[in-house]
């Protein structure tokens, strides 16, 4: 697990919702939050996290020094989630990165600030913390609301992401 | 070191472009080719390589079992080279992916499909060998050529990728 300053309130009063490492028991949660999504659910995900798959993934995440699986847990209900990678490199002189991906927020819990705050705890908190020089995402094209508020948090989408499925064996 | 098939010999025959795990020899060759290009020396990559980064970058990526930095060697010579990492992950069914970055091949050696073998190698070879399901790359959005390359490797356009630059503390 990658190792990073949390759990981490995201108000400065430090009541309400609190940003914290994933425990195994948020794994039906997390997956219910992945799944809640037209996109997810039209890539196979689905919510109740019966596949195997899901242990195994949240496993390999847990094992692996560079990655760690984040959620945002509000009055003990898991109700946001991201999953941050720091990535060795020799671009930008040899500069690591950060990189987010898996981000949701509850659906109605949307539009209130918690996605900022813990997008912007990732890139002014964790990435300094791991050394990284630049953090990085992707989102799909049709995600037009989510670009919006990735450029009102900073980032410039001056990529296209490409996918390739790999078949099974 | 992600642990690969490598070295691996481009042609069926065995003769000519071998890819393999880069070495610290390596290292100036490949920050020459990072160079060589308009679009990284606006970033900062200058031909040389005497940042000290690229260094701790490449030892970063040499203690890093999710990654490996590759190198195409014809006749002695590096002229490509890419990184791989391999990412944990919960989405679609806790499907592990690989990301491709960092891709060159030296400006004189382009267009004869060597660029192409090497993006096959690793979408055929080494992305069942790691066990992912998805291999995941992204490109400038001012690199046209390149974007119908991915295309017609079987790669889909899909996502727009994000940066954002993690001020010096």
């Amino acid at each position: 697990m990658l190792d990073l300053p949390l759990p981490h309130p995201l108000a400065s009063s430090g009541t309400g919702p609190v940003l914290r490492i994933a425990a195994a028991e948020d794994l039906d949660a997390v997956v219910v939050l992945l799944a809640d999504d037209p996109l997810s659910r039209s890539r196979g995900d689905e919510p109740g996290g019966a596949d195997p798959g899901y242990r195994q993934g949240f496993a390999e995440i847990e094992a692996d020094p560079s990655n760690a699986l984040i959620v945002l847990e509000d009055d003990g209900v898991v109700i946001g989630t991201m999953q941050l990678t720091r990535l060795p490199g020799l671009s930008r002189g040899g500069a690591r990165r950060l990189q987010i991906e898996a981000v949701r927020i509850r659906a109605d819990r949307r539009s209130g600030g918690l996605g900022g705050a813990m997008i912007r705890w990732a890139t002014d908190v964790a990435a300094p913390v791991v050394g990284a020089r630049m953090v990085q995402l992707t989102s799909d094209a049709s995600r037009a609301a989510a670009h919006a508020f990735y450029e009102r948090l900073g980032f410039t989408p001056s990529h296209i992401g490409f996918k390739r499925a790999v078949p099974r064996a």
